[in-house]
């Protein structure tokens, strides 16, 4: 069978499902997309001689038995659902991918030696509700009703009353992991270090650990003719000196640290006032979690000391603060060997994950490795989220390779 | 007569028109509260013996007569209207100073050698219609119709039909303002310089020119985490590096040069986006014209070379840019030698208003001074907006003195 072909009929279908005019999708948890995204998923992997069946809240299994160690499960697949006008592979590749290799896999070297799973995961963006990894946390029996029970979407729809609408519900008993030996994701890149450095896949060897703070600072607001530089409290201009500073720091240390003050609210936010109040956001992230706290401290005494400085008082609140995840090592090495004989060593790329992913669960269950294709541009969670076929044959092929020493060989 | 008593009454009565009950006044042009505040003006001065007139748009007058040189005038006051929740010294501390400083010469030498005048202008603030100055710009037959035929306040009231329903209209002829030979305000300081340096009386040497900007920086607007500090082309980062170089440079050259980021909207404005663009406002003044153009042009020269560095496009857009406005210098000193008469020199000040005010139309056409009184904690357009009442009275006489060298001197 032809990779290329099998993987663009796959997806021009499944884009089908919330697929939109400009294109891309929206197919949000437990919408009439979704369901009808899954129930054809299903129908589809029972028709390629998968044995498909879905858990209590509707994860999705599509499984080869294998012919001699069929207990030892090899996995892989990622999530099924996207943001509101994502694009048409966050989630989807790395379901098709898992499902084109087993089939190309299959075709060639027929039963494998252990078992094969594809999985479609129910929800990883947190989009329709404000709950996110709902699937992959269910499947690690991590997610609780208490969590989702009174949370509902935009228009008011209760969380329960949709799952139960497509017809699934809690779970009530706890999903029996131990089967699985190993769980691989693709996923694109959404990033662009990838295609700036022209590569054609990224070997993931974690997922970078993140603070998120929000950040107020009170100073004096004042009339801004009539108060001289030298007696002002300008939460404004300690603003700037912070993200200056910092930013200088960040870009000293280097990669893969990261710091962005993506949000930024004066008051009172107009032209003539001297700015007596601002929130702002941190984003910081890195792959190591000591680098991490090295520079979390780093932001904690720039607040510090600038406020003195300029005179205003500040309260750094830590609202979210996640543990770099690392990949297991040995199947890492894997990904990057399989990388290596498909597209050699030049065109592939060990790099961390700043983004979260599903892997990031998986993680800390069974062992789990990632690996990336590039994106267009570094474009994701848009409609015009895109990258080359070559690329993404490339991925399929990657993975295939793994799921071959995994599942195959002795 | 008693200089704080009758001003105590006055401003009593007066800021009952428009008064608030946590205190303060919202007194609004061609409102009924203003409307009562300016006929009652004009009763107040008619039993005090000023002949007391409006003219077309309804800037009020009260005149008492030379003897000797009655076709020269000495002119004092400021205007009558506030801002919403304004306080009671804004404008009718200037009006009220007039008449009692007017009042008390009177009371003590009778009548003046040269006439005198008290003005309270119709509006300065712009608070209830999008025009400000409105009263002055009458009086130098500067407004036309045209600019304000067409505005609404918010509740959607036409101008025109406002100033009708108070009784006033249009100028249908010139105004003749050559009689007049000076022209005092005495206003609040409205910022804490002199507060802060312990003086009683400002003696304002002109009105800092102002330049003000709308810039816009566009980057591009990236995942937080997944790209690289170098792939970046971070607009926030751009405008802070703007920002603490312009207000390091600004401090650097020191008073009164005072620069202001009052407004920074970033795009999108959320935790986990790099900021792909920002608006935000330069506010920049200075009594020099030359000192603030050249500091322009190292506005222009930051703006640049930061954008050129950060890898963003940037928009300038200069859309305000008013000269300094110079006091008249003999008028000037004759301010500051009767401020050293009533207070002593250590107690005085020379000093730019960072403000605008009446007085900087006025100084176009007519010799004009202006004086301060310290504004606590520097606040104003506030209902807590307060001066201690013996600077208030330092201010009234320090303009009496002034007034009797002008009017009674030959």
């Amino acid at each position: 069978m032809d990779i290329r072909s099998s993987f663009e009929s796959l997806d021009k279908k499944f884009t089908s499902f919330g697929g939109l005019n400009g294109g891309g999708i929206t197919r949000l948890l437990y919408s009439d997309e979704w369901s009808n995204a899954v129930h054809e998923l299903k129908h589809t992997l029972e028709k390629e001689g998968f044995e498909a069946s879905f858990d209590s809240v509707g994860n999705l299994k599509g499984r080869i038995e294998g012919s001699k160690y069929p207990e030892e499960t090899i996995m892989s697949g990622s999530h099924i659902d996207t943001v509101v006008e994502g694009g048409h592979l966050d989630g989807q590749f790395g379901v098709l991918a898992a499902l084109v290799a087993m089939q190309s896999l299959k075709a060639e070297h027929g039963q494998p030696l252990r078992s094969l799973e594809v999985l479609a995961l129910a929800e990883e963006e947190g989009s329709r509700f404000p709950y996110a990894f709902w699937g992959s946390k269910n499947f690690f029996n991590l997610a609780k009703s208490e969590d989702v029970n009174d949370i509902a979407d935009g228009e008011g729809i209760n969380f329960k009353a949709a799952m139960n609408n497509a017809g699934f519900d809690y779970r009530n008993e706890d999903n029996d992991y131990s089967y699985i030996k190993s769980f691989i994701e693709v996923h694109i890149e959404q990033g662009k270090v990838l295609e700036t450095e022209q590569k054609a896949i990224g070997v993931v060897n974690g997922i970078v650990g993140q603070k998120r703070y929000t950040i107020n600072l009170k100073g004096e607001a004042n009339h801004a003719g009539t108060t001289p530089m030298g007696l002002r409290r300008d939460a404004v201009v300690a603003f700037s000196k912070i993200a200056t500073e910092l930013t200088d720091k960040a870009r000293t240390i280097g990669d893969p640290l990261v710091i962005t003050f993506g949000r930024v609210d004066p008051v009172p936010n107009t032209v003539n006032v001297v700015p007596g109040e601002v929130t702002f956001s941190i984003d910081c992230r890195h792959i190591n979690q000591e680098a991490l706290n090295d520079f979390a401290k780093t932001i904690d005494d720039c607040i510090r000391t600038v406020s003195e400085q300029e005179g205003v008082e500040y309260d750094i609140n830590l609202w979210m603060d996640e543990a770099p995840t690392m990949m297991d090592e040995s199947l890492v090495k894997v990904v990057e060997q399989a990388a290596e004989q498909v597209v050699g060593s030049n065109d592939s790329k060990m790099m961390p994950s700043g983004a979260g992913h599903d892997s990031q669960i998986f993680a800390k269950y069974i062992p789990t490795a990632m690996l990336f294709v590039p994106s267009i541009n570094g474009v994701s969670h848009n409609v015009t989220e895109e990258t080359n076929i070559e690329d993404l044959v490339k991925g399929i092929e990657v993975l295939k390779q793994v799921l071959y020493q995994l599942a195959y060989e002795e």
